[in-house]
């Protein structure tokens, strides 16, 4: 069963982002910013709560320490850092979220890191060894690219369970990967991206940009709820799935 | 048995502050920073390993968010807000802790929290709620002062244990109080505060500024290790205490 | 002639605070944020920029070292420290301001060091050696309050220039200060601060809260259009005081 | 005549780094943080205070936003946000320094941001451009490598003065570029560094690795004092340039 996951819990100090409250309910899988390129530790309470509340799973997402780039930027770190690092975010948010009853279920990296260690075996390497590492074992969610299989391989080796997303909005090449924000097209319209989770629902397939048909394993779809129109996608795609 | 409990992990960034290798091996408590006042996720890591590596028990050492102050500047916030930063800072060292094979015993507030709390009623009862509260029930490590009875009463009451610790190095009054730094002997000499460990240690006693023997319970000293002079008395008063 | 003020530039990161295209045509008097308490060094250009083109005066809005709190912690410090962050942020805002063509023409602390100004005569008497000793010699903005003759007072020995501001939306107390907002009416509904804006405007009056008419001394109007309705009384005021 | 320069006001909070004490008298020009990798406004002021009483020029010496990794990690940012930080961080250092009596003459970026810089040319072309806008036209010091040329023509045409520097530790190579890290002898002996510094100072000449004579022009020699050997060396640097 496909399931929908979001990133909530990105307000920060008086600034609010997004639309928790709405959102949650429609989710399965909440990517939990952990306060260091959003959210703080008064933010991650009311958030682990509104998701225990809701018994949606709990992610933590990581980031580098980029809070005045929103983790959007890179930073250049070693292997250890960036083990420590990730450590002490998913530790953060799990040890809360036990305190209120809940658990950090699996681990989603943000932004820079995300896309940083989906270009770098070598990154991704330590992600991986990282998250194996944590005490509780959370899973690790990553993007179902053209490499899964080579990633379900080495994820296995370190028994750390994966989780592979799709995005909804973007449009896949014919090889499983996205299309580079850069090239036209790459970013679906709202119609045209509604129409691509049902194909993904319904038969496991995307339409690829050569528009050939090809298969896209996921267990989760990544979804946004932080305008109006993301909101009401989400709710649609949400009854196209039915309740959770 | 007394134990000897010293604040660690203190390093930031390219700082190294104390001198944490010598110490571990001679206290039984380490107040281990998180992040907030000093501290970071490699400094943590490296830390808790040393911690564990020597069996000393590691306390989550939560402070006000406060870096450029180190956290010695009181902040004002409110209970919730104050609550959620503890949680927080627990939660990471804790998470590490427990991947290294260690876990959290006990809470020590750092800097002006730890004083404002030894001032504030209102502020001590929101940090015992908070510390009893969290999830994996560590103890509470505060000052001994005049008023411990009444500490352990409210504590009972949330089902919080309570480690009281004393100062080696500062005079105390007549009714357990320190004396205030800005009175002349407060801070005692090397050769005094020995001495006053050793009564301590032998009769569980302390001579006030008066001259008067009182009685201070006490569980935990705390203990400096961040100088020459200062490791050279931890090393005398370890050899007072015994191995542990 | 009565001017008009507003806090700007508070957005930071990735996030969006206040209406600053809208309100600085509106305004005479930008208050804007230095990078402590919101802003970052991108806004802080973007926000000189805009003023610069509206021929809109700069004034630096410095607060304690308090981003998680938004500026709204009190946070202990000695007037050394205070007097070397206060010249930080002017300095930040200042150089900018002159490389994009405008310059500081006043400071205004914004927050809580804002309101414990005007509650420390002693930490007032750190603001304003502070700005006064600043090389530019920027004005100082602070409340029109009760004490408005010993302030002025106390700046001219030390050379430095007064802004002394009003608020549109607080009831005033017959001594000319405010009334905590803990009481009932503290705070002004929206006809009512438009008529005591008009008072202010066309007799230098203000209805006191037991009913009296007081004279209040005022060069500025702090107002605020974060919100819809905040824009739409700030665009009747400014038809009442006439175009700047 | 070629002058000493040296990175100081490294301290931050509670820590201490370096020797500005020591060092100051016996350079011409420091690097002074600005508060990004180290360094805060307390720390500013006593630093400038301190190149102030002694005639030492001062630089500003800009970083990314990092100080958990002391500015040796890079950070990907467009050229408007690395603009703006420069600026910002250029203004904080000036507007301080004039209120003590002195000002900025040149910008040194730190760490990863200097390295990056002298390896990416577009990178360099933002600096440069950064830094020629600056209001109050400091010089920017670079090193001197292979493409000092190249980088005096586009300097030329951005109306900025370029200081190069040397590094009196570090092997050259035969085309002026430094010998890497990773490659045996990179990093010179004491008694090597004093006899290049001597070779240059008396002939303008470095023996690169090949063992042939390199001219190396240099305004500036960038030399280290935070540990003693290093300041033994910097103190007989300074005896061969003679007094300053």
């Amino acid at each position: 069963m496909l399931k929908l996951n979001c990133d909530l819990g990105e307000s920060y100090s008086l600034y609010r982002l997004g639309n928790d409250q709405a959102v949650m309910p429609l989710i399965d899988q909440a990517n939990i910013a952990c306060g260091f390129h959003a959210g703080d530790p008064s933010v991650l309470h009311q958030t682990l709560k509104l998701a225990i509340a809701h018994q949606v799973d709990i992610g933590a997402h990581p980031s580098y320490d980029d809070k005045p780039g929103f983790g959007r930027r890179s930073v250049s770190m070693s292997s250890e850092e960036l083990r420590d690092l990730i450590w002490y975010q998913i530790a953060a948010v799990d040890g809360v979220a036990r305190t209120l009853g809940g658990r950090v279920c699996y681990v989603k990296p943000h932004g820079a890191l995300y896309n940083d260690m989906m270009r770098s075996p070598q990154l991704l390497q330590t992600v991986m060894q990282a998250v194996a590492a944590y005490h509780s074992q959370p899973a690790l969610m990553l993007l179902s690219d053209a490499n899964r299989a080579l990633h379900q391989q080495r994820a296995d080796q370190l028994g750390l369970t994966l989780y592979f997303e799709a995005f909804a909005d973007r449009r896949y090449q014919v090889d499983g990967s996205l299309t580079p924000r850069s090239q036209p097209g790459a970013v679906l319209t709202e119609a045209q991206a509604l129409a691509q989770v049902r194909l993904l629902l319904t038969q496991g397939l995307l339409e690829a940009s050569d528009g050939s048909k090809i298969a896209l394993q996921a267990d989760s779809l990544c979804v946004h709820g932080d305008t109006p129109s993301a909101l009401a996608m989400l709710q649609q795609i949400r009854q196209s799935l039915g309740s959770d």
